[in-house]
């Protein structure tokens, strides 16, 4: 039912921007490239003959219109930001998609009763300003809209400040009604791709608890204090690090416990480290047992500075319980793939995504496709075009079910 | 022999420059705070009458003729510039016993055969510019100047050029002639201060090794990739760190073994990290138990990557080999101590100083004080005045031996 030509070229034309030498994408949130994404999916949608508005945390919304005006739309979408070594695929696909799937609309000219709309969230990834989903968050009334616009990225910007530069500070309300919501994203993980599956149809996302955890030592020269006298923030650290690790690799069920970003102060080769900053990542899908991780986590922390003579504070920074999709939606997505005859299995996400804050407040469902190797966030993150087409098609069906005609 | 007064409020003087919240010193090799400290040593000298030189290298040479104008001078001296959370007496007190020498001489107006000098080293530390002792290094020959000139700083600014910016980038030839050299310090270690000693008779310094290792291993998605297929970059350099502590912990005879560094790639929170570079500091008085320390670092490192999936690459960096002190000099502090009826010790100094490098050109000798908790590279460094002047009366008389009268 969609075009898988156009979809791919779109793809292909929104890679550009922000190409990075390994052939991934580089558009951080808010930076001139996440403006130069925008800004070429605003006149795509235009071109479309959308209606486009930008609320006050600069998600975008492109409507086309319900044969009811009254009813609220039903929402695809996605995000158009990346990590700083991120691919052409995750959050794109699932903006793109939604566009392929208007696009067809109009192809067919197919009325729908609700209007239809294609939604860019503002900050997904939550790399340049952390957390991540903000966008979605502050539209489900998870996040304080002033909250959002005061956080700070890595480099210093200030979150309202760059929407104000880069044009999105919209006026447009955060409360934006909605019917249902639909994301097609790339599995991002291996499953689809080991099964030989080429629909994932995502029942809902695992859970997750971030921290910041603060190692304080005492700085020394690297040389006349022996050994047995430091206290080394680092190789403290350095075994936090590997406890996360065992604490993911121990635990059953699918569990997951990352440390992202690491932090050495004062910084200088011959001082014992005085200072380590670091941030942790924990899943599972169930919430009995990410509970118990978190337990684990915190007393493994408190052990390992206990031995080691140093002071380790863990600072909770975000966090989303196991999140179940609606299961209507996840029976039409499931139906659709049957209907094309597309292979496919139930899938839990194991990232989070806007499609978790939105299913908070109204019926929503995810589409995953498969993605080589299971890569993501990574330049050489791929997708074959058949795959990509194949969650645009279940999209499509998806869609024209729930937004009747 | 010398005024302890004087010596204690220079002290107290130069530590208003680049003073720290915590009570230390931060004047980073050709800072602004590290010119302003030079500026005011070089005005103490020109009030003393010395004739200041300043080398290609930034190095300041103050003198004091000798009566034999055809005999190289015997120099005193250490460095100004200290780490980014430093003490104010980690180089600054060689430096300031040193020119209480100078000014005790002029009060007793001593006419000595041999020239007296105190020098100014530029960059000691190696924080700012890596590695260390790089104005030592270029007089004695082990650095080329031209490659020193353009090391390029943490913060990305160019030696040579920071040197032109401070007024520092002098015309003195840098094969400055010297007779002999005489490097007071504070012991930055324990040693004195637990034995009640409250002298160091240096006998020599351990030797040191300094690499840099990349880790490089596979960036993905935080959620969705499971535990046992990650190929994570900070997972392995933190068993690595680990095994660093170890190595310095089981390797018999004051071996010492720091991870002062560390910087994690793409540093977000939701990323494995794909690269990690961190920095090894290994030192040892024996020069064939470093070389074993070197081998089981290498084959450490090569171990845990390989089982952790990932690359690991081992740059050497930087090292000297364990370096003894002039034995007639070396006799002299010990006899001058014993003179003044201060208790003292042999010691082997955990630190590399310029007088490490001096030595291999000219006879040396370390004359160490105790200070307080044995910290040091840390803002909280602290000695006790009593302690500086009997480091500045040893000076004294050792200066005096050597310079001849
Ligand atoms: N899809 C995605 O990368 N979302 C960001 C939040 C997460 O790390 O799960
Ligand atoms: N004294 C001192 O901190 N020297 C720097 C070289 C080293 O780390 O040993």
């Amino acid at each position: 039912p969609i075009n898988p030509e156009r979809l791919w070229a779109s793809l292909a034309a929104m890679a550009e921007i922000g190409a990075t030498a390994k052939g991934g994408s580089c558009r951080l949130a808010l930076s001139d490239e996440d403006k130069a994404g925008r800004d070429l999916f605003v006149s795509w949608c235009v071109e479309a003959g959308c209606e486009v508005a930008i609320d006050r945390v600069g998600n975008i919304f492109a409507r086309r219109p319900g044969s009811d005006p009254t009813l609220p739309p039903v929402v695809m979408g996605s995000h158009l930001d990346t990590q700083p070594t991120g691919g052409r695929f995750d959050g794109v696909y699932g903006v793109l998609a939604g566009l392929e799937v208007l696009r067809s609309l109009n192809d067919r000219s197919v009325a729908t009763r609700h209007p239809v709309e294609v939604a860019v969230w503002t900050n997904e990834e939550g790399s340049r300003f952390s957390p991540p989903m903000m966008g979605s968050g502050v539209v489900t009334g998870v996040f304080a809209l002033d909250e959002i616009l005061d956080k700070i990225a890595q480099d210093g910007a200030r979150l309202g400040d760059e929407l104000i530069r880069t044009g999105y500070a919209g006026d447009a309300p955060t409360d934006h009604p909605m019917h249902a919501y639909l994301e097609a994203h790339i599995e991002q993980g291996p499953v689809l791709e080991v099964e030989e599956k080429e629909i994932g149809v995502v029942v809902g996302a695992q859970g997750q608890r971030w921290y910041e955890v603060t190692v304080t030592g005492v700085e020394a020269h690297a040389g006349p204090t022996p050994m047995r006298l430091r206290r080394d923030a680092l190789v403290a650290a350095a075994r936090m690090v590997t406890a996360v690790q065992e604490l993911g690799l121990d635990t059953p069920g699918d569990a997951c416990a990352t440390v992202g970003i690491l932090d050495v102060h004062p910084h200088s080769r011959n001082v014992i480290p005085g200072r380590v900053f670091f941030t942790v990542d924990l899943r599972h899908p169930d919430s009995a047992t990410l509970a118990a991780m978190d337990r684990r986590f915190r007393d493994a922390v408190a052990a390992i500075a206990d031995a080691a003579g140093v002071r380790a504070e863990i600072a909770d920074f975000w966090r989303f319980p196991p999140t179940p999709f609606n299961p209507t939606l996840v029976d039409r997505v499931r139906d659709a793939a049957r209907g094309f005859g597309f292979s496919h299995r139930d899938i839990v996400s194991g990232a989070g995504h806007d499609a978790v804050y939105v299913a908070g407040k109204v019926p929503t469902a995810m589409i995953f496709i498969p993605c080589e190797d299971g890569i993501s966030h990574n330049e050489v993150e791929n997708i074959a075009p058949a795959d990509g087409a194949r969650g645009a098609a279940v999209l499509f069906e998806v869609l024209v079910a729930t937004a009747g005609f």
